[in-house]
């Protein structure tokens, strides 16, 4: 936990909330998006509302000071205009008025976003040096328990006329692969969010292919095999940036984004993840002249868990959505 | 070719102009969006300039009005810019200064646009039915010797901070597949383009697997002998069709759109072509509800090439840009 009180924080405050399927990040930013509050824990499914409710009066409580405001990032289908999140598979909620319920625990005004979304926002205003200044045009490869992305072109946030903008997760990758949650086969998110990349381990563990790596691996595991040197592990993770490349090759040909960021729980493996991506792409770049032109000269880089992109989004929402404009001319970190 | 000449028809006109790798259209229409003159010939690759600039002298003559702006759609990478066309493989350009040689020619103001860009700009700011209402974002997906999409999403033409938003076409359809022109393998062209189509009926005659299908087919010769019930043929279409709804199930889970219009040559099949693209997307939303949520009330749509969008947007395109507006609460074809 961090909670800093210096002279130079000041303006009204606002909470930003990521609800993960394991973690809830919150944060607390003052109007020049500096943080003041910075906390992690796990997340109780079972009382989700009460959880948010509790973290963000704890915050209050730490800070001796009020938020006006409160955004909170969530995976699933959400609807950012009345507050509610369905379908959210890695959480167990069919439905949840979340915005809502929590705005009334609260008293304060309550804004809720998908979590790619959320945290693309704030990575649009700002480059990956922390700068104010960006790209228009960016595409946030959230990976985690499952895989979506957040896009934000010419500086307007997608949200679709479906509200599923985003949802490439559930993209064909390999029509003969396994089953999907979502009721497809072979979809992106059976081969690279974290649960496949542990699945994958235990499949060649089956098939008697693996002494080194153990049942029932995380991913985070797989990648620390992979960078010891075990070449069942290696191969793993190739196959994961293969498809993770690919997925950014269909985002540049059909978005016609120059800058990807790869976030998510899965991004913590760091070089490990990075650099086989990095090296797909390249061999594609030579290939071919158009993917050359569309990717050669893009941004893909890597966002920690530890920024807090979706919590930070989040917080940035609910600044803009009850009329609080960001000072201008600053923006850093 | 058709010149009509009514009272009705009045205020400025413009020429549109679609480049395909076979064939040429030309529209003059008014600033009702009515067209006054239609007109299709074979491409002459060698004199490509010299031929479009006598097209568009040609609509002037038979009509004896001038026109005051000429829209080129082509295919390949356009710079709207400065209305240069590079790497248009299917036309044999590496490079061509298309819109100041033809304005230099012509003499009055010309604008160059990506083929699938303008016919998606004409088919914004048109609902299925011809009316001027339309959803305010689209995609249409163009399938001839390319395959690429016209995307316009909340009202905006996409072009992508690397100015290939939409080439669709080279998205990864079956990794193991044959070479692409683009030098990747396995892009979607070299399965659902018209080429491929062809390919696929002379890989089954090869294999001895079809007496039916005559060597050399046309991408038309193969639908219409699956339409007459043969197996093979139908084998074909059956899997452009699976790897046309997947791109479409991709565009709706990447971009959020619910309205897709597929156009080009290969349209031209009509429901052989769109009957079993929706049998594929009705089985994808019967397996996901995800599916079901981004495509289940989804227009999936097709459009006759004699329709002309790519003709008609290039012609919208020319209007926009030199200042004129479309009169109000009109549009109709």
């Amino acid at each position: 936990m961090i909670a800093t009180q210096e002279p130079g924080f000041d303006g009204p405050l606002v909470a930003g909330v990521d609800v993960g399927g394991t973690k809830i990040s919150v944060v607390v930013v003052d109007d020049r998006d500096r943080i003041l509050y910075q906390h992690v824990t796990p997340t109780e499914r079972s009382s989700l509302v009460g959880q948010i409710a509790g973290l963000v009066d704890d915050a209050r409580r730490e800070l001796q000071r009020d938020v006006v405001a409160v955004g909170v990032a969530i995976p699933g289908h959400v609807d950012a205009e009345d507050g509610s999140v369905s379908r959210a598979v890695n959480l167990g909620i069919t439905y949840l008025p979340l915005g809502s319920m929590l705005q009334a625990k609260l008293g304060i005004p309550t804004f809720v976003e998908h979590d790619a979304r959320a945290a693309v926002l704030w990575l649009s205003e700002h480059a990956a040096d922390g700068s104010a200044q960006a790209p228009a045009s960016v595409a946030f490869l959230a990976i985690g328990t499952g895989i979506s992305a957040g896009i934000v072109l010419d500086g307007v946030l997608l949200h679709g006329d479906n509200g599923l903008a985003g949802e490439v997760g559930h993209v064909v990758a390999d029509p003969d692969g396994v089953g999907c949650a979502c009721g497809m086969r072979g979809c992106l998110e059976t081969i690279a969010a974290g649960p496949a990349i542990g699945r994958q381990a235990d499949e060649a563990i089956a098939a008697g292919r693996s002494t080194v790596l153990s049942p029932q691996s995380s991913a985070a595991d797989v990648f620390q095999t992979a960078t010891a040197g075990d070449e069942v592990a290696v191969e793993i993770i190739d196959r994961v940036a293969d498809h993770l490349a690919r997925a950014i090759r269909s985002l540049a040909l059909t978005l016609g984004v120059r800058r990807v960021v790869i976030g998510g729980g899965v991004a913590a493996a760091g070089p490990a993840l990075l650099d086989p991506i990095r090296s797909h792409i390249a061999r594609e770049c030579a290939d071919s002249p158009l993917v050359e032109a569309a990717l050669g000269d893009a941004t893909v880089e890597l966002l920690s868990p530890t920024e807090a992109p979706g919590a930070r989004g989040a917080a940035a929402i609910a600044r803009h959505r009850i009329g609080l404009r960001q000072r201008e001319g600053v923006g850093q970190r």
